[in-house]
């Protein structure tokens, strides 16, 4: 099991061509997460694949947003057993909301999926994107984007 | 030339196969982008293609950032008539860094790219991401989350 | 849990575009196998898709055989937590080698890979391939055909 | 011409990239198929291509089985000049029902199409797939398994 | 077999999607080439489609010509038995070069790949492409342009 | 700006993975084409990518012939800020028809779409295509063929 004791209270334990060679030229990977109680796997997405969530243990709460200019937000609360699409290179999370432990496995279209967890990406780039352009991209004041870059 | 005055700066003019459906099924589209002095076109992402950016006027600052764990920022300058690439999917964004406005084209290696601004589908999506998970994601305030959302 | 009492001791429980139209167009699918001890999953291929198998419950002998002339057979026993990867259209299998019941969830490269069991599209085909044609591929008397094609 | 002084009659003659090197990245191979009379060229699958076949001497009996859970076999007898497609990774057959020697021309849409001749890979692997797990899957008694087996 | 009594001595038979609907969403085609004695298949290519040329009589001396800036022409007579391959795109040619008839066997990598007569698209547009462009391109006097368009 | 001091009055600077090799993998590529008055970008096609051209300065004609058998020729003029697209393989030419300079920014669906200018390649090839097969193709005396080879 992952270790999910860290800010996000969740693990991710990916198997994609970096952990398992022969997956090379085979168009698919996997991975496994779990869940610590209101644990969340923050807004990411995968800019190469499709994913299929499987639920194995607990509730889940998902969600995905759609693409300009709609930007709608798609949620449901899924139970051990049901399965649920995140289309790709859309911005998706989840959160554990029942009262335990919680795992779903991830299918992805991708040998090599890749990960963007927009936070980090968007706050925590190495080195950081100037705080001129993310003040003006999320309308807030320069300080609040020192604030937020200082945590990633 | 696209209207740039918007609090951004920046105007983009696609044309995909929602504009041009003759593009069905032939995997390309074109947008041209305008910049005011300033002005900046935030970050977002192409969820289904790479973009081929040409300047055709101005001085512009353009960025991309790598996806986990790296999370690398990649900057350069362009002039006029300078090329220059955003992979599949990756977070990227420009700037108008010279004295007046600027204008560049992109190609887009499909005929439906898709756009995700980052900041309007995270804190502007309807309906909204419950703030704890943005809260717990950006590792912010509850506040902090509502002042953002208020702007989206 | 898929119902394991019939003549090979598994269940099949799949999630494709049959069964959840959304997955139309993402190119991935998902089914989960249960496992009755002794049971098999009898040899088979997608057509269409790579198979990632990884083990939830149990020890499971895995094996699938290469294409002609070589025709290799690779096994591995799974534990909890293994994954393992059957490249597309090769014929493959399973079997519960623990003590108990297991259970594995596979992902597959396609929305619509197809099954191909061996044994039932051969000896059980509708209508019945004629049983001079399989005698000379399985080098049997025509009898031993007849015998097979019986059972499905 | 092939020599089908053989158990089935048969003899195929590819032309793929192992061939033609200079197929590399073009998608296509070809084999010429000559039959003896009543000859057969056993139940088989490509399992990266379709195939396309076209008769140019004879009369052949041609075949191949659908997918789960239907097992429809769909057959047809071809004279000279006659075409019929194998849809990729199907199990398919071919039989010469004319008077004389029978030759058929195939395409394949794949440089590297595979071939599982289903005999040989089911009872003829390299080692042997264990008997009681072919005995399960074709409901037969281990005998019988080890019979076909030796033959392969 | 084709009828070759025509201006330039043979006659090609398809096999695609048009004829064969079947053919849809499997990626191959065929088609069968009749020639008499001296005749050519003129310069044309295949938009959409890599093309596998197989030798069942005759001999035939095959072309085809490298894109830019090196224009190189490959040529090769073929006996009987032989295989070539023109790649996707590409003008190719084909003329008999034996003392009889001759055929030969395409396979296509699409089931619709397209097929662009140079002489006929060139100079046989309907309408014309004007005179002034092709003499321009062609570097002729516009007379020879008016001459040859008269033939298509 | 390109040199347009040539037979043809235009020049195109392309970029594609050989200029920018960054382009590897990515499916997309550029090139600027610029035009002296009455200057043409002569027939020809890009084996491998539909284009997608917009107009930067100028009054351009362009146009794209369709495939066997209707050959029917499509033509437009375009203005600046007007967009045309030219489908996968097909001949196509542009043409300044406007009274100054004129400059288009062409868009390819691949990193190596490749260009073959019909008369280079069909009159211009190294060695050349025997004479009596274009003589053939082209319907024109064999002198006719000489004297168009002489040119390129």
């Amino acid at each position: 099991m992952g270790n999910t004791s860290n800010a996000v209270g969740s693990a991710v334990t990916p198997v994609t061509v970096a952990e398992l060679p022969g997956l090379n030229t085979l168009g698919i990977s996997m991975a496994r997460i779990d869940f610590a109680p209101q644990g969340i796997n923050p807004p990411h997405t995968h800019p190469r694949a499709t994913e299929l969530l499987t639920i194995m243990e607990g509730r889940i709460l998902v969600g995905f947003v759609t693409s300009n200019p709609e930007n709608r937000l798609i949620t449901k609360v899924l139970q051990k057993g049901d399965v649920f699409v995140f289309p790709e290179g859309l911005i998706h999370f989840q959160k554990n909301v029942g009262n335990g432990y919680a795992v779903a496995i991830a299918a992805l279209s991708s040998q090599n999926p890749g990960v963007i967890t927009i936070a980090n990406a968007v706050f925590g780039s190495n080195p950081d994107i100037t705080a001129d352009i993310l003040a003006k991209a999320f309308q807030v004041d320069v300080n609040v984007v020192y604030q937020i870059q200082s945590k990633f």
